[in-house]
């Protein structure tokens, strides 16, 4: 097959490694022009956050292959018809580095660690006013990795309600569907936001959803930034509402200098780091694929287009 | 009975409604004056913290009860006879607040999270060159506690090493003796210590000990702090043989605001609440176990007087 991978550069060097090691048996291209001067040879495209506008170029394109778990890069760019095929990487690794990242989140919010170091900066030794924080768990967004992390809390014997599309009744612990959002916010005061992007969740997390919280609310936020209204979470912060934030996933990334959620003493801001797709891994998921693909098997991994995910 | 609780006055609010509510058949007293105007009386001594030098004054004492997991405040009080049945509390939501302090300082540390605060800090936004720290989790001293984090970290996948004054075959992972102390220490590189206060553990961690360690190892102590000897505990995070540490005890408590640990930039200083014995739990068991025992049952929760634990 003509493979043509679109990612920044930031990503190259590994990924190349990988492709090139799993994907010996392909024609590879990586440069945008290169493989518009040869579109209608091109099979599969592998994307991460490409430039935008040139997919409908692809006229025999049988897959439009996400490097990640997300594939709103590709459903939100223009160009794509709704028909072709996409698929994303379901890293197995990455679920359990998202789920340790999640586990560090909520454990550090539970013991309270930004202020027991704030307290260290100060040689203030304080060991009988801050207790734990009984947390009871909220996970929106029951699909791989929701329910990998959901697992871990329950096995570690937190509290833990799961919130999806549609309700899940075979679950160890009680997953309300969408038309139940109101009583899941009343259950809950840690939320973990593990939710798709798409034009349904887009700015979902706003004032009127905060209000419905319980009083301190901790939202934590590793899935995609525009699901949050940043400025409703400052002023639900603000205003005690919730008691703060940790936000891995931002509407613009890198997160602006001049972005008041850095120095926010109640907002913890991390890189997008909570999971990184593992390039060896991704990569011989993808061409595992893709060569079953070739020998007449369907797709795995295929996003579901009605969905959106 | 006739029990007498000794020990720090900010303790008490607590501890006193609790044993009052589950001591009710009992003679209960919270004054050291008051209790040694009639010691011969005495049948319990509850204690923790208590003023050392004053145990051979209940000459008819029957056991020296500890108020939390540790019993080195009764064993290294001159005072006491080596005699005197010694008891503590085993309590089951320790190990799971100890179990969810040491999963939160294993994960910041592989995460590497005290970086990512100081990037957070400069408005730095780094997700290429903070890749997580492997980690392969060493237990030192596989009591009660101790299995209990092991299991948590196994369950999690983290790979992970038991040492305990005997081997251990019948675990899921690897236990060492104390024989094979190097070999422990090759194939780790986070040591957990969970360890007892006694004579032979008194200063472990020297300098010969981090010498053996493998280079970048990270040290959590939320033992005792007299397990570790702290000027060479320093020295060798200076000299890079230690990645860092993270310290929950100390020799004296409160640290001292002169002490260099506050400050250093590789080494955590919190203020010695891993696990706090709810006062709850601790009285329920303490006063079904003494209420067995004076129906001529053995006392549970006895302490080995030859090991010291």
């Amino acid at each position: 097959m003509h493979i043509l991978v679109l990612a920044p550069d930031a990503y190259y060097q590994n990924w190349k490694n990988a492709f090139e090691k799993y994907g010996k048996a392909h024609q590879l291209y990586f440069d945008l022009e290169e493989g518009l001067a040869i579109a209608e040879k091109i099979d599969v495209l592998l994307l991460w956050k490409h430039p935008q506008g040139f997919l409908n170029r692809f006229k025999n394109a049988q897959v439009f292959y996400s490097m990640g778990a997300g594939v709103d890069h590709i459903l939100s760019d223009p160009s794509y018809d709704f028909q072709t095929p996409v698929c994303r990487v379901i890293d197995p690794y990455m679920a359990d580095d998202m789920g340790n990242f999640l586990l560090m989140a909520v454990l550090n919010y539970h013991r309270r660690m930004l202020e027991i170091q704030a307290n260290e900066r100060q040689k203030n030794w304080d060991n009988t006013t801050l207790q734990n924080i009984p947390v009871r768990i909220g996970v929106m967004g029951m699909g791989h990795l929701g329910q990998a992390i959901a697992e871990k809390l329950h096995a570690l014997k937190f509290p833990v309600v799961g919130y999806s599309n549609t309700a899940k009744t075979e679950l160890e612990y009680r997953c309300y569907g969408a038309a139940n959002m109101n009583q899941f916010l009343q259950e809950v005061n840690v939320i973990i936001l593990l939710l798709p992007a798409t034009p349904s969740t887009q700015g979902l997390l706003n004032r009127e959803f905060f209000e419905k919280c319980h009083p301190g609310t901790y939202i934590i936020n590793v899935a995609r930034g525009p699901l949050v209204v940043i400025e409703d979470l400052i002023e639900s912060v603000d205003q005690g509402q919730l008691s703060g934030a940790l936000l891995d996933v931002f509407p613009e990334e890198p997160l602006p200098k001049t972005s008041p959620l850095w120095t926010h003493p109640k907002i913890q801001v991390t890189p997008h780091i909570a999971s990184i797709t593992a390039p060896e891994t991704a990569a011989s998921q993808i061409f595992k694929n893709l060569e079953g693909f070739t020998l007449g098997n369907p797709l795995n991994y295929q996003v579901d287009l009605s969905k959106g995910y």
